[in-house]
């Protein structure tokens, strides 16, 4: 898995540096970037908490060095929240981390010994892969829609690497990078092997809030304390942030768990980086609390509208033999070209002579299949970017 | 080392929250915790900077994404800070962590496999140790002032170990916990030393601006440039940290080291939490820019009349027999009771009798010794914290 590892690394830090320039050429149009639209930042409430919670009686806490488990008033706002989605539980089943790629490198520092077994879909959320490889996991295939290995076969391949299937990472809503969105049943079905297997689930929620259209299930935690009888005998592992809704910059996110784990996650974050910056604690917890649901309302309007866009061009621009993913919510469509394309060719070609970017899907495969596919993303697209950079791509592949 | 481990990091988690407890008891004197004084924050310039960050054209850039390395401005401001030390580099040798807690994780993680040797001093800073402690390292006796092991003896004990002898870290400046400061011949004898080992030197600066009086040394990689040609080929890595100075809640550090070096850091810091809070290093760059000459001085005034006036009520008050640092800087003195002492049951005597708190010395070694030793922080006593508490205490100390 090293070279694994070291791969997706390179990919993950050129691919970044290359969008970052990118997004400064303002002929380039870019469906690229996995980021919320900072047009859209609640700037106003966030700058007035600033302002308010420096220039009141709690300046000196926001300043100060705060507890590792994070700031009391923010964990309680998140455990009403939780308990809203049908988990119920109190501030200590919530720890607060820089955003949740910090979740998922303890998840894994947590759970992984060199060798061990992490259970993903192919393909994965690309983050996740860099969190865990820093611990030198095997990973095998999950497929929530059915067609899993068996309890025995998934233990015994884990067996001859070396090590034990040790948990089950998923984003189950619009997940980076399909879009798609498990059902109840395969939410289920995932709960019944992890049962088997006596593993953890990571249930990584960052899109979660941002459902345009339909109805949404309840998260794979919420159903696992139904089984189990409450959070403290859950097996699941939620992660949850504020990067999607309110600002990635802040780098605020939390789990949601049995308290178990959370006192050796709080420990781990001790000896890690002591604490999540307290101010962005404080401010999260007032910015939260004054707008967090008219952040989502005003979010799902805007973004519906960029997806309707975006799939009504794909539908009438892209050549026979493409087809793509028509997600609920979230950031992005997950296109799959004809058998034996290659988008990261197409992606170098596009950018030089359509001008467009996007993200090769290549990445996102733990065994590094998936070369004919890519990810669309449609937060930062505009309608001159839909009406001029769908043609102009769709154009390139039929050429 | 595990033992060593757990231990370390349930003495840790207990003291905060102890400290925490005891700092809300108005009748609790407390030398225990090493914060800064949360009155001496600079908050109306913190305030000031968030209101135009936000305010200002930079607010996009303040709340979304940021490169995994830091931004920009920032790091070509600590470049320039580090040259004034003697340390000539850019901005690619400068790396942004979540403080200097970070900086040791990361450094941790770069070098260390279960079985490998740091070297360190006794006692040494207790959250060194807990960051080094997730990677499993056995530690050996670095003593600067002389009396080191041969390196042929180190590279034996390591081998013997199982592993490699892999870095030396020390805070040469008015050292957490003994407030002590190496000088320049220790510091060579560290390199020397070093260079022998053919390992990496961590100089831990955290306190290294907290000078209240004497002359400076310069920092060890200044020193590691002098003979070794420059940055790029040097051997120490510098982690510095606004929290003594600016704020510890906003939680900024850097390390200042060889790009090859930083290199890895960030792909690191990319897997484990993407970046620091964007918005915290664009208001600590304002903020440095503005006020930190100011307010370095500011603590000076402060500090330098707290240690004088705790290091005075010591020699009125103390037993024979006990013995203390005389810091130039930084936050602490370190008492050395009379050998057979307990440090940690006179602590749960004082806050019980004498209503005192400080931190027994025994956490910060390695090795489990230094049962007679205490820490004494002064930043935080006040005129009625050493007229009352130092007396309480010899009292008790006493009686």
């Amino acid at each position: 898995m090293d070279l694994l590892a070291s791969r997706a690394s390179r990919m993950k830090a050129s691919e970044i540096r290359e969008l970052l320039k990118l997004l400064d050429q303002p002929d380039i149009i870019s469906f690229a970037g996995g980021i919320p639209d900072p047009a859209l930042f609640p700037s106003q409430a966030i700058a007035d908490a600033y302002a308010s919670v420096l220039g009141g009686p709690d300046a000196g806490t926001a300043l100060q060095y705060q507890v590792s488990e994070g700031y009391l008033p923010l964990r309680r706002w998140l455990a009403g929240q939780m308990g809203k989605l049908g988990i119920a539980c109190d501030e200590h089943n919530i720890f607060i981390t820089s955003g949740s790629q910090q979740a998922l490198d303890y998840l894994g520092k947590l759970f992984l010994s060199p060798g061990d077994t992490a259970l993903v879909t192919w393909p994965t959320y690309l983050g996740a892969l860099q969190a865990f490889n820093a611990y030198e996991p095997r990973y095998d295939r999950l497929t929530p829609d059915g067609g899993n290995m068996t309890p025995a076969a998934y233990q015994a391949a884990a067996l001859a690497a070396g090590g034990k299937v040790k948990f089950a990472y998923l984003v189950p809503d619009f997940a980076n990078p399909t879009g798609e969105t498990l059902n109840r049943a395969q939410r289920e079905a995932v709960l019944d092997l992890a049962g088997e297997l006596d593993i953890a689930v990571i249930e990584d929620a960052a899109y979660r809030a941002l459902r345009y259209d339909g109805e949404g299930e309840p998260p794979i935690l919420a159903l696992d304390c139904e089984r189990s009888g409450g959070i403290e005998n859950a097996r699941t592992l939620y992660c949850g942030s504020f990067s999607k809704i309110l600002s990635p910059g802040m780098r605020v996110g939390w789990v949601c768990a049995p308290r178990r784990v959370v006192e050796r996650l709080v420990l781990m974050k001790q000896a890690s980086d002591l604490h999540s910056p307290s101010i962005n604690q404080l401010v999260m917890h007032r910015v939260s609390e004054a707008v967090y649901d008219g952040q989502v309302e005003k979010l799902i309007g805007a973004y519906r509208g960029r997806r309707d866009a975006l799939l009504a061009a794909l539908e009438a621009e892209m050549p026979d033999g493409v087809s793509w993913s028509r997600p609920e919510g979230g950031m992005f469509v997950w296109l799959t070209l004809p058998e034996g394309s290659d988008a990261t060719a197409l992606l170098a070609r596009s950018v030089k002579e359509a001008r467009v970017a996007f993200v090769p899907g290549n990445a996102f495969h733990a065994d590094g299949t998936g070369r004919n596919t890519m990810r669309m993303s449609f937060t930062l697209a505009d309608e001159r970017a839909v009406g001029e950079g769908v043609p102009r791509l769709a154009k390139l592949m039929k050429g």
